[in-house]
């Protein structure tokens, strides 16, 4: 049995988090759940259970085996490091550590094997590399993948509790009649996409597109592996889509493409178009598995397919993602 | 002085239609508005007039000189050669007579030198082609396209009235809490995005998408061209989105892309990412030109580069293409 805390269980990825731990069974001793001072004394909810939210602090992490935080960088950066010296496993899903060539970032069924050379910190992907390097992988391992070109479709969810909230109040707002105000997100969300997500560097590309190169490269472990990014917010609530153009060196056929894609776990296959079957992000809000569909061999370039992947992104792009390292962690 | 037929009159296109020849003053000696059966005894403004909608049959063309068609393509097949064999010249919107040999497929900004060889039907393209295609055709000729991969974000317009009152009459039911039940779309359209638009063949790709291949090779006069297409349909109302990858022979850097596409005829650029402006579908509804932003070398591969382009479906994805088309014929 384990001692859990849970960093920023207010949040959207904290309270999936409470959620599939329950549903999974995994096995708590003691949970602990903390928030930032402003939501510090609210309560959530786990097995049943009302839990007081605790503010971080020193001290905190004595006594606690697995730390799952979902907070920001910066809160990271600055109480990751005491979980660790307390004595925790810390999971992290925030950007803190992803790049750093000594913590592992891990989606299970891709690279479990590095989770061996941890010290203390695990970091989790980005959502959108883990929706998007699930189908990635078993796609290398049978052709080599020589180029990506990748274009996303992401919820509001991603953008936390309020990404969620400006969707549903701006929608709101229209049904009366009345002004869209954006305030998370730069531009108005409802019935608008909105390519831009993170900062911007120079060069261009958002912080959003270069996590989804560098996170991909880190986890299928090709440094030099390329990918072109463009990532795009869309108004849907919880689950990413990716429409993905990736060139192998061998070919792959689209049966093989398919064959391929539901034979690795946590990948399912809809690909059915004579049916209308394929995932949207309405169907695959609330599953753990990805879900591809409209595989097409690319006829303008040999070797080169495309398809479309989907998936929760508060589930395996996040919290899911987290509790399987944990398992793995605790095993 | 022209005697003018708007076929469609009453659909989204036609309405369309209807409001952009009085905003361009276009020299309408007599306006004639047909429509289905189901339609027809409904009226339509023009001008501030109200017009009766007459239904389509024998001999209703005498005296045409433009017929604007946004009807179907069955409907197109079966009256437009009864314009021409009255005299008129049809510039129509449907999937009709795109690929035929015979009929010009004109972007009047990229190919109006095909209008010459006309024989009295003209097409016009596919929204989306006609969105995709304003900014290839600059860097086609300042680079020579060698590859492009294109993914839509497509708004309900695209699929007339009835895709538009299904996306607001589905979220007012999930203002209501109530279910949003499919009709038009062949899934949710609110809160999701759908990667199916028209009918799937064989190799898995949609009509949709074959258009934007085949539409684009034959506006630029690039039989061969490679084109990888994925097509999706978003909840947005009215403008269409297309993030572009595109690969050229010569080098063509940010700075210079910017330039050529600033300099194209109805293309305009809105890329000052440090200020968050990138044109989103919100901001270009309701404008004539398309606008590019976003506009980023590849860091995945020499000579290519990234950028996103928006147009207003109904306006330059339809109505005005056709209007702008008509304005060079009776010149």
């Amino acid at each position: 049995m384990t001692n859990i805390a849970v960093v920023g269980a207010t949040g959207a990825v904290g309270q999936t988090t409470l959620k599939i731990l329950e549903e999974r069974k995994f096995p708590v001793a003691r949970l602990r759940a903390f928030a930032s001072a402003r939501s510090a004394g609210k309560t959530v909810t786990f097995a049943g259970e009302q839990i007081r939210v605790e503010p971080l602090g020193p001290g905190v992490f004595e006594g606690t085996d697995v730390a799952f935080f979902s907070a920001g960088s910066a809160q990271a950066r600055e109480y990751a490091p005491q979980a660790v010296k307390a004595g925790a496993v810390v999971v992290d899903k925030s950007s803190a550590f992803r790049m750093d060539p000594d913590v592992p970032l891990v989606v299970p069924e891709i690279n479990a094997h590095a989770l061996r050379d941890h010290r203390g910190i695990v970091s989790c992907p980005n959502c959108t590399t883990i929706v998007t390097v699930m189908p990635l992988k078993p796609l290398h391992d049978a052709g080599r993948l020589r180029r990506v070109v990748a274009t996303s479709f992401q919820a509001v969810s991603g953008a936390g509790v309020d990404g969620i909230e400006e969707l549903r109040r701006q929608t709101l707002a229209w049904a009366r009649g009345e002004a869209l105000v954006p305030e998370k997100f730069p531009h108005q969300i409802a019935f608008n996409v909105i390519p831009h997500i993170d900062q911007f560097a120079e060069d261009g590309y958002t912080g959003e597109e270069k996590k989804l190169v560098n996170e991909v490269r880190k986890i299928l472990e090709l440094p030099d592996l390329a990918i072109s990014p463009t990532t795009v917010r869309v108004p849907v609530f919880t689950a990413h889509s990716v429409a993905v153009n990736a060139e192998t060196e061998r070919k792959i056929a689209r049966e093989q493409a398919r064959d391929i894609f539901a034979a690795f776990p946590g990948l399912r296959v809809w690909d059915a178009p004579g049916e209308a079957r394929y995932p949207t992000p309405v169907m695959v809000e609330g599953q753990d598995d990805c879900f591809v569909g409209r595989v097409r061999e690319d006829p303008s370039r040999a070797n080169a397919l495309n398809f479309w992947v989907v998936g929760d992104q508060l589930r395996k792009g996040a919290a899911l993602n987290g509790i399987q390292v944990a398992e793995l962690l605790i095993r």
